[in-house]
């Protein structure tokens, strides 16, 4: 098959059957009969242990020769000592697919296991076996029931995922989660010693099942492969780095941690603007980009009105959208008018930003609303942004629980969105209490139903708006 | 009394007793009796309101001048049309501070109202009477039983915040109680007609019971005198800036808010820099500079020893160490040595940062513990930087529970801390669960009592490390 082929990848994805061999008996990170039983996956699923008789429920082979039905996919938790007899019985079982969660390869610096780590590709090549990792997490996928961790959302979405650290796979998904991400195909490839960036950005540009692609990439192994992929995944689709290693003392770490050669960030930072893809700093922007591309329409303009409540706030959310580069006009005087009967409140600013009531009051959300619907009616406006937080209202003790208000309010957020035309982009600060969490989470998850995007900061929110218009502006 | 003395505004936190006129019925932000009731104020409270018999359980009166007893400190909840009635009032009644909750005054921009404002002054000034406002939330003491809003910690310590935002002084007590701030003398004192941050800045430089200053400010009316107000308290201890209104768009806003000009943020940050304070950008980077400041000792150097769980983490806290401009030197041979015989883990680096377990393994916390004196002991390193996060092991059905995992984490990370005389700087990712948010507030908890610095990100931590070592070189 041709390099960049769809289908040179897409039967990775769809395994009919797994053996995981070296099969954890606990729970955690490593348990992946636990965590693929948990995702539902409908195939045949063989734990190989010859220290236990069943794992999570299962029947367990003493290897995997011994298993009866043919075997696609295998996961291998064997020590390294056992590598090289495992990957004789996967040829021996024709098997597809080897995914190493085994670590101890050329990421040690160590020659010896660099060496091993040669020799497996090569045995894998030869017997057409594809590799992901080895040192890796390696595939989560809720429509094919594929996971790699207990604990992920079972439900699947359009956000592709590719990481060279699982850590910062699960990381993105679970933090993502509670902002509305669902995902089509994570992949953790680690020391991507076959798999990696570059086939699977090819693959994730055709992949009908993903709209966004976010990725962790500590180094690349052949960068004119890597450019021809980024372009076609970045016309294709928005694509979002984070890259590990910006700097040198990260740039060390990712030696140590995948083997990487991190590389200049300046030649990097280069391929990507060119190639029309996103780069960020951090794993939290990597999510906040992501939300933005996935539940963002395409903006007017940079041009903010900004509601929220406390006068405080809001002169900290406008410096934000003045550090940022976005705009915040003042409103035209009609539309002050109309806020100033509405809210007559003493000391109430309706300028831009505007101040509200934070839902509490004996109107409830209401005034919250109104306010927002008229600032969206202004012709100067191309989105509203609403902060808010749900850890002071969250202490009282009257009234309806935390998690109704919160969960009403983004509801209704969504409506006047709809009914406005005008993006609204939510801002819920960090609760400071479990109450203000259970209030915060229930926003978070209701906003995204809504189809709103939402953010843990004003900054982190005007960050990723500014991004999506140089993105836009990019591609106009 | 000479400008700046220290019994010039040493009583206002002493009062024997207060009249809130006008108050509310309701709870909220705006319930200050209930809220001083709750510091336990052990001076007479007299709740004032025509309408009401009696509010929290207090005898009402109907006017100011109705009380028998005399009056120290008012605070003005009423309407904007009846202040020059409350002010005869406390005239009459020999009152020594007014703080004017109610707004409206010259914030709005309103002639009619900025001239109100300087007659309310003039009139009090006359009488001999301080006036805390207009538009703000007053005095928080827990040492004096004040309070401007329920929820605050009732138990009292050294950091003073002096703010122009009620909203923004609420909020940086709140989040900075859940990583151990506790306070001495919080002033929210909006448009500042009176009584404001420079004469606040010279009372908090001799205050006893201050050890670090936070301020929140819009705008300097008096340039010269805020310059030697914030130099004498600058020498003294160190003072955290966040200044509203940095860009035009903020400043805008904060003309709206507390009728503040601004001014150039180049001269301000100057002025600050030149007197030897700490200027940050954000509400979030004000608590972090606070908890740098309250639970660092002085730092030797710059030089970071990186311990956590995670490969993909340990790169991404290394690209913070190297964007912040510290240092993370690779261990000497014999350090790694020892961490490599002690874990044996393929794959887990040892030369900084280092990968530790997350302590949810059958050893438990030791492993971590383990690691972080062993890395303490490299000559090379300054100080440990721990990062963790409480979401995922919170997901653990088996063991102990994740508040008891994470209190003793962070209660022996005290003990490591205080054997191996280096600074240990704590990160705990803000959490996705309720769980995770019980384990997390645990954690900080814990953290604080411990005496050690706790932060949500990485990146807040180097940054906040960073300015105090900034800061510690400019006074040495």
């Amino acid at each position: 098959m041709p390099e960049g082929s769809f289908s040179a990848l897409d039967f990775m994805f769809h395994p009919r059957s797994i053996a995981v061999v070296g099969a954890s008996t606990q729970d955690g990170p490593g348990s992946f009969v636990a965590a693929t039983k948990e995702m539902g996956f409908n195939g045949d699923l063989y734990p190989v242990n010859p220290k236990a008789e069943e794992i999570a429920g299962l029947k367990c082979y003493p290897n995997l020769t011994a298993i009866p039905g043919h075997v696609d996919h295998v996961i291998s938790s064997v020590p390294l000592r056992f590598v090289e007899g495992l990957m004789d019985e996967c040829v021996a079982k024709a098997v597809k697919v080897v995914h190493f969660f085994t670590a101890g390869f050329s990421e040690t610096g160590d020659e010896d296991a660099t060496a091993l780590e040669a020799r497996i590709l090569q045995r894998a090549a030869d017997a057409g076996i594809r590799v992901i990792g080895p040192n890796c997490m390696g595939l989560y996928s809720p429509a094919s029931g594929l996971s790699f961790m207990p604990f992920l959302p079972t439900d699947p979405g359009p956000v592709a995922m590719l990481s060279q650290s699982g850590a910062n796979a699960g990381e993105f998904c679970r933090t993502g989660a509670v902002r509305g991400l669902r995902y089509s195909k994570v992949v953790s490839y680690g020391n991507g010693t076959d798999v990696r960036e570059s086939e699977l950005l090819e693959y994730c540009a055709e992949d009908p099942e993903t709209s966004v692609i976010a990725c962790y990439i500590e180094g690349i192994t052949d960068g004119a492969h890597f450019m021809r992929a980024l372009r076609k995944a970045a016309a294709a689709k928005p694509v979002v780095i984070l890259k590990g290693g910006r700097t040198e003392a990260g740039s060390r770490a990712t030696a140590s941690h995948t083997g990487s050669l991190a590389g200049s960030l300046q030649v990097f930072d280069a391929a990507v603007r060119q190639a029309g893809a996103v780069r960020v700093d951090r794993m939290e922007e990597l999510v906040d980009q992501v939300v933005a591309f996935r539940y963002l329409p395409k903006l007017a303009g940079p041009r903010a009105g900004i509601v929220g409540g406390g006068g405080g706030y809001s002169v900290l959310a406008s410096d934000e959208i003045g550090a940022s580069g976005l705009e915040m006009p003042t409103l035209p005087a009609d539309i002050q008018q109309k806020l100033h009967d509405f809210t007559p409140t003493a000391g109430t600013s309706v300028r831009n930003p505007v101040d509200t009531s934070v839902g509490w009051g004996p109107d409830g959300l209401k005034p919250m609303l109104d306010t927002i619907r008229i600032v969206a009616e202004s012709p100067n406006i191309d989105y509203i942004l609403y902060h808010t937080s749900y850890s002071w209202g969250a202490m009282r003790a009257e009234g309806p629980s935390i998690v109704e208000v919160a969960s009403e309010a983004a509801q209704k957020l969504g409506e006047v969105g709809k009914e406005s035309g005008k993006p609204i982009v939510c801002v819920a600060r960090i609760p400071t209490t479990e109450m203000g969490m259970a209030g915060t989470l229930a926003f978070q998850q209701n906003v995204a139903d809504a189809g709103l995007p939402v953010f843990n900061s004003v900054r982190d929110a005007t960050l990723a708006v500014q991004r999506v218009l140089t993105w836009q502006a990019s591609r106009s």
